[in-house]
């Protein structure tokens, strides 16, 4: 039901082209995830996900959980009936955002007790539970249960994470019981060489079919994390994909993808969408600015997405200074749908660049991007 | 570049089918038009509303005289390329929000003086401005401008508006220059007869190519608003579209086909949409109501639009419920498109009940739709 192929290197970089089948279609890798956070890429349908090239969607397990809860989406047909969404999906395993949104009652040694940050109502979580979960939301892939720290982090305190890390990964593995969804085990530890390597061995020897790069883009440079994601992806088994968590800028894609990473989410290209800020190929503008006030062209004159084919950059900035409390709705939607075809751009590039054998030279490009 | 033809009559009602050629394209009547209020139909892209049928978008003189201003618009290439949409297109003359929304500082025999709700700068409005703004706007219907009440108004105050809109109606012809526009009269009056036969009276003098209706849906019954606007189409020159401004309701527009009328808008089904209230052949529906929590069904079950088709209403159910500051944007988006494609659908039924001749017993299942 699942394969994943490398089907091209490169000579200049750790880069390579694969092709991850799942139950939902194929998948061609490098690739970037749009991020459905609540069951909904924020503004963007998903036969628009799907005229753009998006191959593969995100959605978070700590919010599922919350709210609608996972029998009722369950209930509904699991989450690709749902969402309405019927290409691949993975969801993580709400361990980045219980301990970044939630209030933390307890961290125990097999579980986790915090409260929601809607209505404070006690939750507990923990690998059994939030594999169940995720069986229940029915996503292509899932993730192990992690605990994840903002850096910089004392190495005692990150002794502890890559430690419970480790258990937990084996625990989650130990519950997955549905064989139509693949999970991935999480490396933690850090931008500590030490700690990676460890936190990967120890989950290479549990053989799950795929590998996710936790705990980085969460403080560090870009110079850390990616030196941190290439040695990490360095350690990983060639033949399984590498997923790098919460990355990010194009400029960060790009490196990690140079340095072996295949998979990426991101709420960039959304977020900033909805703030009026697109990714064009000469960096990202501020649509509110005045200077794009009379400005006929597109956002970015090579993009063929339809807000490019469509509107001009004044009407962009129209639809986001009519009203200071809140942009027309076709401002967020149209940048937001631009910025994901350009991030899905960008991985067709970096694709090319590694099937033409000179990814490392390409990517140069945008060592300055901004 | 312009033609109107009536095509079917109706024996058992005023209702009659018509096709009104511009030059962006044909428009088959009756026929209901999106409400893009601020040059955009919240929530709704052109390519949408394309595909739900939709032929001729409204955009509004006042709001896209405050922001961005008409020679922005103009300066962009006209309404058409600045919103994206290439079909039909017609701007309203801006009297109705100066007396609706903003705050008045001076009716005089030829001009308004009102604060702009924005940011309560002086703005003037007569007819030859309104005309010249929609000039530089560039729709291809334009309106007259006119005096706009609440009802109940007293005789002699109604008595002043019907004077002043038929003067200014004079104007507004004598102002407009541009032949690839239509300018449409508007009959005032509430809901008197004598009045609004002295103002169609006048106005019919003045040989307008196509008469709107005004004034109504201002605070009066349904039964009101019925029996003025037919009485008031039954006034105007078969050979000529009428337009019934602002209105309304499925039931309102049914009811007043039925009386003769040709042409609405209203923004109902894209409020209602953003407040998740759906419009289905069984009445209005309140998503955010925990009986569809589970609901696997659309909100449809005859619809073939693009929610009905991909979504349950459990799931839209939880875009609205996610977050009780503000929805997930798909729900309202989804539903804005539901609610006029529904709104389509209604117009196809009574242009196909006009030509099977039998559009009063096909309107009664309409009575009691709420």
């Amino acid at each position: 039901m699942f394969k994943y192929t490398v089907t091209d290197t490169c000579d200049d970089s750790a880069g390579r082209c694969g092709l991850l089948e799942t139950p939902h279609g194929p998948v061609e890798t490098p690739v970037f995830m749009p991020v459905g956070t609540r069951g909904s890429v924020k503004g963007i349908l998903p036969c628009q996900l799907e005229e753009m090239g998006a191959r593969i969607v995100l959605a978070n397990t700590y919010h599922m959980l919350l709210r609608p809860g996972p029998d009722v989406v369950e209930k509904l047909g699991g989450l690709h009936n749902f969402t309405g969404w019927h290409g691949p999906m993975l969801t993580d395993s709400g361990g980045f955002q219980v301990f970044s949104l939630s209030s933390l009652n307890r961290i125990g040694e097999d579980e986790v007790e915090f409260a929601s940050h809607i209505d404070g109502s006690k939750i507990r979580l923990s690998p059994q539970i939030a594999t169940e979960i995720q069986n229940k939301l029915g996503a292509d892939i899932i993730m192990a249960f992690d605990e994840c720290v903002e850096l910089p982090c004392p190495p005692e305190r990150m002794e502890q994470v890559v430690g419970r890390t480790i258990r937990w990964a084996r625990q989650s593995l130990e519950s997955h019981k549905r064989t139509d969804q693949l999970m991935f085990g999480i490396v933690q530890g850090g931008t500590d060489e030490g700690f990676r390597q460890h936190c990967s061995e120890e989950l290479v020897k549990m053989n799950f079919p795929g590998y996710a790069i936790g705990g980085l883009s969460v403080g560090e440079s870009h110079e850390e994390m990616i030196k941190t994601a290439a040695f990490t992806a360095n350690l990983l088994p060639a033949d399984k994909p590498r997923y790098l968590m919460g990355v990010g800028t194009p400029k960060d894609l790009v490196a990690a993808i140079g340095g072996g990473v295949d998979m990426f989410d991101c709420v960039m290209p959304t977020r900033n969408g909805r703030h009026g800020v697109a990714f064009t190929r000469n960096g990202a503008i501020r649509l509110r600015n005045a200077q794009f006030k009379l400005d006929i062209g597109p956002l970015d004159d090579h993009c063929d997405c339809y807000t490019c084919r469509n509107f001009s950059r004044g009407y962009l900035r129209h639809l986001f200074t009519v009203d200071k409390r809140m942009p027309e709705m076709a401002g967020p939607i149209l940048v937001s749908l631009h910025n994901l075809s350009f991030y899905q751009w960008v991985m067709r590039e970096t694709r090319r660049a590694i099937r033409e054998n000179n990814f490392a030279s390409w990517a140069r490009q945008w060592t300055d991007y901004t």
